[in-house]
């Protein structure tokens, strides 16, 4: 399923990185926040926005924001710009709302009392309504629709403020986290250090690591994001536990408090992003989202199987699900499409009638591989149905006898309040009334979706093995009862949701 | 003199305007907006910004931003995407301080407890440091470093907001003209009104008037803007007083309140308004710009006449002046430069050595007219003294035999804080040591500059000689004394600098 | 008379330039082309290229040619990249026929059996349908609609080449001159020489002159350029006389010959480059345009009195015509209008009621200069009508009591075809009905032209006191007798029109 | 291996179409000749041009060029310019020689005594500088150094041109291809029909085919093309034989001629087509490329058998040899890399310390997938050696404790005169002394090619099942026999060199 067809995204990613040992850096900075950056380009294509702080008192901090990829934002005078920076936080947009599209853009810098601080977010404040009120009612104007403007004048409004105090930025986001409970991954920098933040449900992810040295002469550094991507630079150290407040400082890293859920309650880790979002390498609670997709796939072949001869997949993202299911089944696995690699970039807008041939003219049949076969095609989703039935009929017309569709995935039915960015109700498929008859609707032999808890079991299944191997986080109290939030599944929200 | 070539810059301009009648309007919008902010566009060419209201309770407010001239920053889809306002407010902007510079460029638009309200500024808040502290100290956090989201935070804060209380927007403005005496000139938006606010002191000029309908389909209109500049559409109606609050809405326009000055003190409108940065057609105390000049030029005449064949000056600016020293001195007034109009528009960067030819290049000697002449050069002002010299060299390798500069303004020699860019104290002629010989120094035969009681008199006796023939103005206790701001010749500032 | 409102265009400029001295030069030969293109920019804004040799065996040849405004065709890269010529030649082009655009940019450059040239052409070519025709039958296919490709043809083709013949370009240049005798003003760089060229009858203008050094440590240059307009480093020398071929190589200025016209015929330099193309600082015929035109003013004066109270004009291009009135009539000169110069360079499209504003949404009248006076407005040229209405009518809502149009040149009534760009004769205004009724037509008191006999006069009268001044130009035959193209006035053609 | 890295890059590819029925069609010519260089996107990035005909009597031509993929090369506004056409022809490019870049490129189209032709050209004229000298001797200056230039002068040329002689264009086709044997692919457009012409050795591909109505209400058409990519509206037919020229009108496709090769010589097809420049799903001599590269693999898996634990490819273009090693082996196929796809977007300069991790900054590694295995890592070729490299080094780290490495063609040694882009000699890792150890220099466990014979028989395999099969192609007598070119393998070229 390709992102852009589907209408689902996430909300936005965040990278932070802080250079060790003596300032002026050896490591660049700017560099290595453009490269965390570009690594999260596929949660955000819209805007990015890079603040970079010298650690000095008071700090210097630098500010780009730019529409669009990473590439196009960040020319390379921004970087110039950017170069004194010895730490920085950065942040990738997805979708926005609100009047001025740069404006809403991140992190957000904002001059308080004690000093410039800089806010990056990732995730959606369950009861932001509320809180916007509570802010307004203070005399505090807000300029966007952002929660992140909202988290950040929250930060600086409670407890009140007096300039001869010291700064204490943890104290303040304790208080943010018993104010919103979910969903958010923050980075705040003031000055020197910089604060992760996961909420005390870890709906999102956020996880930490080192930057190794590129050669002797040069600095290395620590670097926190919302998603590990492999890079040569980067070295994975651990997630941040929900509702821990970690210090990433050039003097290391700094576990500073871990704000608790309410008594009873599960962590509430998006399991969407194991389906969908992340990237293949990533690596969520301990396991490969690649090899969780693969298990995905198996699953799916012992709840599904099929009589068929070949198995396939759309190109790309379903590939690992398609070769668990081939694995599991003994069916063959084979390509049955190529990709055209430029049409996805066109903006040439063909005729109407032309149009019709839609998502089909991205492929090409290699026919010589299923002619006269019977063909499982494992998806990893189905979000609205119009772009699997042009497939189908490309596959038919190139020889296909039958087309089975098998998803790696069940239907999605709800709305998301933490973050990301679902159709309406009305547009899912799966609310649809041809729902009842979908293989008939898009032409397939047969359509089966995997069982939400199939899913469950296949996530959580990696992880039960790994806590048996790992002493060290089975001691830790918040990881280890183990939970994901399926709401966009089962429409069971994590918390109440406060209108 | 040429604006880009002196350093010397306005900080901004305003215009608003709200359709009468029926909404909604057949009056376009934002094409008038569009269009007074190109009438405006000398005074700031860096960034403009529109921010339209349908007028509707909760009101739609659309809003564009954009870099570069209003003809770059709008184009047709922002526009289009305008379109529903009735009223709106805009604001170009000629420099930029702060990190991101899309991020400070106006209107500002801030959701209160009582709404979204729009605030557009030209001038520069005198206390701005403190107010900035006391606003923080109240747990506001500051995203720019803009004097008009200080205002707007201002407006939110004090008095104290209840959900159930209604909007009063006039009293806010009332208190923030009590925090702050000048400078400023403001519009305010809110819903279906635009405030227009001129400070106690009357630093930066503000005027209203009236659109008049392009045909009788159409609807007419008001406006208030920064200066008034002539179109077919506008007509001029009058200036908001110092002090004044002036209310626009659908159903006219309506004086809301003067806030007076301390006893005794001036009024302090910027006399730079006169000599440099208004268009000659603008209006300001009743009197054309032009006609000031030209009396300058008189004035400069009486105090520094000059035994010279022909008398000239560098195009455009100070053509006025030059008429109104040749009418005075009797000497004939002849062309002795044309410019190459796109020279100026060239990115090209010939290299250094070519680069010395500097400003020359842009024009072109006249040379029948003046060969053999002894010629009196008129200018508008000398700010760095670094444009005049290539000139002069200029006309005398085309054959003059003397040049004498005349200027029509005086040595400008001390900063200004409300709102006008000077170049530093190290940077002005004036302050420089080869001041003392500028006429060496330039390469002219001899340098003289008006004086500051020759430009005080030639820029009162216009409004002396309406005040006699005017009652109602002179029945109007705010404008009944004159005065002016010569802060940047005289070092005198009209109200004590804080810091 | 604004230029993009009267739909009258010169077909394009040339200039080249050869470093003198030792080579690599010490010359910026492509800082001093685009120099030279930004000072013939009013000559052609379409497109502009530039061709630079390093004059080696053989030569190394490098283009860059663009679209739009020079400061636009040549980013600082193109610079680089021409940055080894020690000579060169270049073109701007007015308007574009035939197929793609930037294919028909000029200059050209092929490969022939000699080795490579470059040529750049300002005019047409009288005959030109015909001489495709010629080269067609030869084998040759044409790409482009271009009389410049046409040109290069010819100089290949005839006579034959053989490759161990020496190059004899001038003998195909004179060849050339006898297959078309007019309208053209050549440049053929080759190798390290460049040919300067005009036509027997001089239609267009061409004149070469010297490029002096910066500093001591730089180069000097000889230049070639269609008119002279005055920089720094540039010295005008003289016009290329009507039939002359002029070598220009680092050794020097070389007249090679001088192709004479037909028994009888006289020069034919186009009039209408002194009424309206030319910047008023130019040369032509030993006269600068300002004073010929302040001459017609004077003439005009003569020919058509007024009983008003002051003079003026639109602002820019008649102010010399307008002063020339004023003296010659005693009347005063004043200004009446100032313009908005950044109107022009909008491309926000109001909508057509907003349209109807029209140009004099340009202009802010100066009211008071002119109000309850009767105002003689002097323009260079009414071609199509459709400016000076609304003028008129902004001056007389103003407070002007009466608006007499003095023009300073015949009415425009047939199209030319030798390389100026003339609306067709229906949309001249002088061919157009209500010419019976001008004055009516456009809302002036009256209206008067300057007659042909006038104009004629104006023009020539400079030149006959120079001749008997100058004794060496009028030894030379070729300028001996003055005549001048007046065909768009009087529909009498240099040389008969073939088809 | 990635295109971009290897520099290896095929020199364009052309495509042309001609609505069938009534005209003006129904057909959207200009869409469908878009779509068409969108598919043939990957043989050519640099521009692209189309020029359409209405095929009236004299043709109306509509030309459009651009710089860049099709996607920025063809806005809205060009597409709306070429919507005449009822046919047209048109032209991606790899490379661009000569001065300047737009004006090489295709397709040509110039004006001769007989009208107007168009020509698109893919391939290179292996006696291009013989016959330069041979058009410039006759007086004909060339403009570009395009071998398409010299093609459309050669046409028009001989034989010689009558105006009353009708246009005999295959007449000069056929003399065309006497005097330059290979090689090219051509397309000739006049009036109303295209002629695709294929050269007598067959080196570069054509084909044709039917375009189908998208609904009743349109109109079909026909296509000629470098490669059969599969649309849904694109039906392949058949290639263009080795010296064949096929007429394409709207009365449908005739074959009119075949120029036959000197006796004994085979044909040339160029056997990289198969390896490395076409889509998987094109169609050469009958047979699926995808399929002929899977039997590399399994060929390779023969000649350079492996022990190991997976087998895997670098994404994504050898994959099918990769498969195909799989299965002839007997080892697992599994995934080792993700790649991020924005990276290859990027323009972001990561500074020289950064750069150093180059490549393998494109992707992360699977690492569950194979740590602790050995791997088989099947590549396409490797031309440079300098990709592979960190490739090898990010597996090794991850967890791999051997890489070996399986090229699936043979080495490549010798340049392409035929239209290939060929790094140089020097550049080849074939050629360098590394090249002895290069497991050792890249870091393999051990690293083995196919070799030259394994190659042509994988490739020939194919078609010779075909023949035995299809009775209709082993009676025509052109292809009866079966060649390839491997010049760049072998160094033997299939015609004699001139130089």
């Amino acid at each position: 399923m390709e992102f852009e067809a589907s209408g689902i995204g996430e909300e936005c990613g965040v990278f932070g990185c802080v250079a060790a040992g003596e300032w002026p850096t050896q490591l660049e900075v700017a560099q290595v926040l453009t490269l965390g950056l570009t690594a999260l380009q596929h949660r955000g294509q819209e805007s990015a926005g890079i603040v970079t702080s010298n650690g000095a008192s008071p700090p210097m901090y630098t500010a780009h924001k730019g529409m669009g990829l990473v590439s196009s934002a960040f020319p390379p005078d921004a970087l110039l710009k950017l170069r004194y920076g010895n730490l920085g936080i950065c942040h990738t947009r997805y979708s926005t709302t609100g009047m001025s599209e740069l404006q809403n853009c991140q992190p957000f810098v904002v001059d308080t009392l004690h000093g410039k601080i800089a806010v990056a977010h990732n995730g959606e404040l369950i009861n932001a309504h509320a809180l916007r009120k509570k802010v307004m009612r203070h005399g505090v104007g807000l300029s966007t629709s952002s929660d992140s403007e909202l988290i950040t004048q929250l930060l600086a409004l409670t407890p009140p403020m007096e300039e001869q105090d010291a700064p204490d930025w943890v104290a303040r986001i304790k208080n943010l986290m018993t104010e919103t409970p979910t969903s958010y991954s923050l980075l705040v920098m003031f000055k020197d250090v910089v604060y992760a933040v996961r909420d005390p449900y870890g709906n999102r992810p956020l996880c930490i690591g080192r930057i190794v040295p590129v050669s002797k002469l040069h600095s290395s550094g620590l670097w926190v994001m919302t998603i590990f991507v492999s890079f040569l630079v980067l070295r994975y150290y651990r997630e941040v536990l929900p509702g821990e407040i970690v210090q990433i400082s050039k003097h290391g890293v700094k576990s500073l408090s871990v704000v608790p859920r309410p008594e009873g309650d599960l962590p509430a880790f998006c399991i969407f992003e194991y389906v969908y979002f992340a990237r293949p390498d990533s690596i969520f609670e301990g396991q490969m989202v690649y090899t969780v997709r693969q298990r995905c796939g198996r699953q799916l072949a012992i709840e599904a199987p099929t009589d068929a001869d070949v198995v396939s997949c759309v190109p790309e993202s379903a590939t690992p699900a398609a070769l668990g299911y081939a694995q599991q089944s003994g069916l063959p696995y084979i390509e049955v499409l190529c990709k055209n690699r430029y049409v996805g970039r066109t903006f040439i807008q063909p005729n109407t009638r032309l149009r019709q041939l839609g998502v089909a003219k991205k492929f090409g049949a290699l026919t010589d591989n299923f002619a006269g076969k019977r063909v499982v095609l494992v998806d990893d989703s189905i979000v609205r149905g119009n772009t699997i039935s042009p497939i189908i009929k490309l596959l038919k017309d190139a020889g296909a006898t039958e087309v089975h569709i098998r998803v790696a995935s069940p239907p999605i039915r709800h709305p998301c309040y933490m973050g990301i960015n679902i159709p309406t109700k009305e547009e899912l498929i799966a609310n649809k009334p041809e729902f009842q008859d979908i293989a008939g609707y898009i032409g397939a032999a047969s359509v089966q979706y995997l069982t939400v808890e199939g899913l469950v079991s296949a996530v959580q299944e990696g992880i039960a093995s790994l806590q048996q191997k790992d002493k060290i986080s089975s001691n830790n109290k918040s990881s280890k009862r183990v939970g994901h939030c399926t709401a966009c599944l089962t429409g069971k929200y994590p918390v109440e949701l406060e209108w």
